[in-house]
């Protein structure tokens, strides 16, 4: 594969000059909207998932017929600071439940047939511990986002990048911090269930990160590499890649939208063919949501990650487009108009 | 088919001995969720969804293969007042587009494995403007519930039941009106876009309608007759089958849940086999929601009727008990607890 970048300084680059929506199809996509045999604004937000959908794919009526899902797993040197509620080893042990088709995102990819892929990304090599210095080198940043852009399947029509690693919504907390500003305890939550004593522990873990890695304050792919692991990297490529393709994205949870903010730090229209589609538990995930103004499609309490909300989501924009797409017009269903 | 009510005395008597839950398979179910490969209460509200519809169906991990949806249709007297922006032709041409496959409610059934079955009522035969008196009489409404209870299918595993008739926000608001108090504007909305005059119109309405039928204030069954329509009585007649055949329900919108009020009216349990879909754009829906105390699963400013909202929450029944029947146990899948 020929790939568009072999440093931070090229990938920087792809994302300021990534293409945008074909205007045409989204023009028409608009005027089709308004002749399907509803009351005019009737299917709400779907309507306007459904023209945005339209408009990245470059057709007037498309159809959701090919989503993928990536999970992509990294082990964190910073878990070793007794970050979270689970052992690192779950990060593995997870890996071979995706594999085995017992998780959660395997009966969501099944329910609304999406195609489900796992990376791990050297396991037995987390990224190193944050307080202490950068999280990876330039190297391995590049290797990580490197594995995300080349795991999209370049004639999917709707990527969720999901994650699994011991330790991430610290990382991901850390990445916030560093972006956004205000304290570390805005950022930090309860993850997979981690106690009070667990939330200070993060807060102080956070705050560490940031003083040893000063060049990652609002600095989207410093503070990725300095703070963030390499599922997060992936993530950020992939979604990089599918804007390539023209592949709208739906957005999981806080970890993911942590790693997004990154590229919305580099450019502001980075995120502009992905939609949020849910509000996890995580305390923090409104926020980071908020700051690049995304609404999320849906709030259920979620907490699991492995992009469970986003694969979730999946169904609401298929029904988006079958509407969209499969309905009649007034003319051709011999309607009256008010 | 040997029906279990011939009378509203004897539909009541039916509502205020229907069955409850599995107590069996719920305990079951609940003993289930707490061993699957996730944080505990990682997937939020999914998991409350799972085991309330393994109670319901009285098996501990059931999946969703079978869901009906059901659009009654019918014709309102109290149209002639003007209080609709379609004329009321439009109920009939609405009918034609669901039989030949071009409305939303189409796609959605298509797009979650849905069977979707419409049922016209009498549409020559409006029911009474109940402006000057009774909708309905006891005859007419006795056989709207008819036509709702026999249009379930036994075998189905989950219920939406929908509504399309031209006038109908009209009668729900004064459904509300009648059971729940406040003033008439509380309950009065734009529908499928009447503008202010129009809503200062339905609001008069929806007054003379229960200056006209004073026996319908907070009675469930007689404001469903003196002020609903033959669509309204057939989705409580419906969502009362459902519950005989252990049938979960998901609620659609205001109409929807106006007509079902008149059942939980009439014995505070006759809902506890459903949970309401979404919350629809129509104003007064929250309210009388939270009257009933159903927490919408999400919110999209759908307000367009034929059970939409009700169909699009299929995908997220289906999701749930997806992931609470076919996810590992921690044991299965060898993943450590924390």
């Amino acid at each position: 594969m020929n790939l568009p970048f072999a440093t931070l300084a090229e990938f920087e680059v792809l994302l300021e000059s990534a293409v945008g929506p074909d205007t045409k199809a989204l023009g028409e996509a608009e005027a089709r909207n308004v002749q399907l045999t509803k009351p005019p604004g009737a299917l709400g937000r779907l309507e306007d998932l459904a023209v945005w959908y339209a408009g990245w794919r470059g057709e007037p009526a498309p159809k959701i017929i090919a989503p993928q899902v990536v999970v992509f797993a990294g082990n964190h040197g910073v878990a070793a600071k007794g970050v979270s509620a689970f052992p690192v080893e779950v990060t593995e042990q997870m890996v071979l439940n995706f594999q085995g088709g017992g998780a959660a995102i395997n009966q969501l990819c099944e329910t609304f047939g999406a195609t489900l892929d796992v990376v791990a990304l050297e396991l037995d090599n987390p990224t190193a511990d944050f307080t202490v210095g950068a999280a990876m080198s330039e190297a391995e940043v590049v290797e990580a986002l490197t594995a995300g852009w080349t795991a999209v399947k370049p004639d999917a029509d709707l990527l969720v990048a999901g994650e699994m690693g011991i330790g991430n919504t610290t990382s991901a907390a850390a990445i916030c911090y560093a972006l956004f500003g205000g304290e570390a305890e805005d950022w930090v939550g309860r993850g997979t269930g981690v106690d009070d004593a667990g939330l200070s522990l993060k807060a102080r873990v956070v705050r560490e990160g940031l003083a040893a890695n000063p060049n990652a304050t609002k600095n989207g792919l410093q503070a990725l590499r300095c703070l963030g692991g390499r599922e997060l990297a992936a993530i950020a490529g992939a979604v990089a890649a599918a804007r390539s393709h023209r592949i709208p994205v739906i957005i999981d949870g806080f970890i993911c939208t942590a790693a997004l903010a990154c590229l919305a730090m580099v450019s502001e229209g980075a995120l502009d063919h992905t939609v949020a589609g849910h509000q996890s538990q995580e305390a923090a995930h409104a926020e980071v949501l908020a700051a690049l103004g995304k609404e999320p499609i849906f709030s259920l309490g979620l907490r699991l990650g492995e992009g469970s909300g986003g694969a979730l989501a999946i169904g609401l924009m298929k029904a988006a487009l079958a509407c969209h797409s499969g309905m009649a017009t007034f003319a051709e269903a011999g309607v009256s108009e008010d």
